[in-house]
């Protein structure tokens, strides 16, 4: 049901031309009110994307009516015609929708540095505009993808409202957030402020702790818009809850879709003096390459969670820190603890507790495993 | 040559049975003097091997009679018998060659978290020391191998002294040092003062900006140790100069044998406001594993140079970074250049430049590209 399942939504996807295989590749979503209410949580990568840029502006105003997205094309890098460019494809929504360019946001995805094929889009958002549907959200999320298998959507419904959404992301995963397109929507009736404070408390712990690869996207856009039309106004933590399972099971997905990927690695880092410290411990471990690959090959070594802790700056002494792998505490006291062929790692998920003996503050952060398909994705062909 | 090029100093390389294939795996360097000057750098990562707290130690008098080297365990993660093991090694060199524990240097490179087999290293000790020559170095620099593919050895002579040195290092190679075991040898007649400032001057510029993989050891160790042999006390300059480019050639040699490597990848980072700015950018382009794949792939994909070069806090403005890679610049004022087409990426050797336009300080971070390789040779077994 994606962003059409709360009320006062339609979307649509289709394929405009600009990706050359044909597939879809152009989604269009609509806040058809009675509220427009909306927040973003951005990239934080300093070289940003136009149309994270013109989103950004946009959003200022705590309004959106419309959400035009394309795959086939991050319009990153692009000067000042790719930010004209996006301009355009505003005022070309605007138009067709019948409100202002100021009131559509645009998201973009695909290979950084090229111009997007404008004689293609535009004329895609006008198709995309007759084809809106109450039932448009799964073809608005299978619209969006670039190397992802599967299109990602999650729904979450309460007491008489819906928070919905979808996702891309597949490839550059890293926080900051990871990379990727989401839009959600909800019924329920709320502020921007509202929206903004419920979207940045769950991003921090949801997309924020994803970390497939490490990289940083230029693109990173997350959109919460709120039409209202359930008439109902739920309490902040009640909607704050609801928004962070989304973005959770959301985010979930991403993982278990990453390029090349043949593990999901829950990396939970507990015993921390400080929260910081333990999310400082989990990214670290995360990105090391070395574990990453043992891991690919179901080698318990947790020689390489320590060395991956010891780059970072958190609060521990080497001879308190205790490793389990799946389970078995492979490693007790920075020394061997039990027999690590006692570990099984046979199955996708693998979990890696990180005690760091230090306070009480804990932290979980996902990754992938590090796969010769990983590298065959990213070298066979510009992505 | 490699630590017996200058007087002074004997070396030898046997097999103790350490490594369960037979191959060399114990390498013994011994100052003669008269002088017996020497200093050390030793990895930054806050989990330290057992051999690297006993050298740290030792090193505090600036003297040096003798190195012993393992490889086939890094006796690192072994708690307190893993340091006794150490302090065993060096008793036991002690005793055979005639000086005291405290003059001897430990330096030990394998999997991390297992106990080194000490019925075969001690025993392998006396062996080595009664295998003594003048002739010993390549043999000595052979014994360290872990996944090197070739043992790596480097000589500067200069008027009446020399500076010679061996390396091994393949993986887990990141600044900090690299993760590498160094020992440097010369027989110029200077203080452990002078030998830790230009030892300090060189690595700085050399191995601590050679980074293969992001991964940080736990048993990087350098060492400088100085005969006097030659009777000749070189100005200053002359000396960290030779100390720097056997340092440079050593760091390189690293690069060309690092695992799993099918390209040497120079990044370059010019017009930088502060040489800081130059190396975070530096290293976090050589990081982004999306970048290290695509130049595998023969990909000259400036956008994830541009995505690495945002995530960094140095002073620049996105549009008018400039990419030049193997001498095209593909990207201009942050957006579009010369056409890609003309980047020719068939040879080993990669040349990234990236422009951050915002001063005048300039540094090179070496890395190389992510391969199947790598990830075959860091999966398939522990080490």
């Amino acid at each position: 049901m994606s962003v059409t399942a709360a009320k006062g939504f339609t979307a649509a996807g289709i394929a405009a031309g600009i990706k050359e295989n044909g597939n879809p590749d152009l989604a269009l979503v609509v806040n058809n009110g009675p509220r427009r209410a909306a927040a973003g949580v951005f990239t934080s990568n300093r070289v940003k994307a136009a149309p994270v840029l013109w989103s950004e502006q946009v959003l200022k105003s705590g309004q959106l009516s419309a959400v035009v997205l394309n795959s086939g094309g991050a319009n990153a890098c692009t000067g000042p015609k790719g930010f004209q460019d996006t301009h355009a494809t505003a005022e070309k929504a605007a138009e067709v929708l019948g409100c202002g360019a100021g009131e559509v946001a645009v998201c973009s995805t695909g290979l950084i540095g090229v111009l997007l094929p404008m004689d293609k889009l535009l004329p895609g958002v006008a198709t995309a505009a007759a084809a809106l549907s109450e039932h448009g959200g799964e073809k608005a999320a299978i619209a969006i993808k670039t190397t992802d298998t599967v299109h990602k959507t999650s729904v979450v419904t309460r007491d008489g409202w819906t928070v919905g959404g979808m996702a891309k992301g597949a490839g550059m995963l890293a926080p900051g957030l990871a990379t990727m397109l989401v839009v959600l929507t909800t019924d329920a009736d709320l502020d921007s402020a509202t929206l903004d404070k419920a979207l940045r408390d769950a991003t921090k712990v949801t997309f924020d702790r994803v970390d497939s690869d490490g990289c940083m996207s230029t693109n990173d856009t997350v959109l919460l818009l709120a039409s209202g039309a359930a008439g109902v106004t739920p309490g902040y933590d009640e909607f704050a809850e609801a928004v962070r399972a989304v973005c959770d099971d959301l985010g979930q997905q991403l993982i278990r879709d990453a390029e090349g990927a043949s593990k999901d690695i829950k990396v939970e880092v507990i015993n921390a003096a400080t929260e910081d410290d333990a999310v400082e411990v989990g990214r670290s471990i995360a990105r090391n390459n070395l574990l990453k690959c043992a891991i690919h090959g179901e080698d318990p070594n947790w020689g390489r969670v320590l060395s991956a802790i010891g780059t970072t700056s958190a609060a521990f002494e080497p001879d308190r820190l205790n490793v389990a792998i799946n389970g078995v505490w492979v490693c007790r006291d920075g020394g061997v603890g039990e027999d690590r062929d006692l570990v099984d790692m046979r199955y996708r998920e693998v979990h890696i507790v990180a005690d760091l003996a230090a306070g009480e503050q804990t932290a979980t952060i996902w990754t992938n495993d590090l796969t010769a398909d990983y590298v065959h994705e990213n070298s066979a062909y510009s992505s």
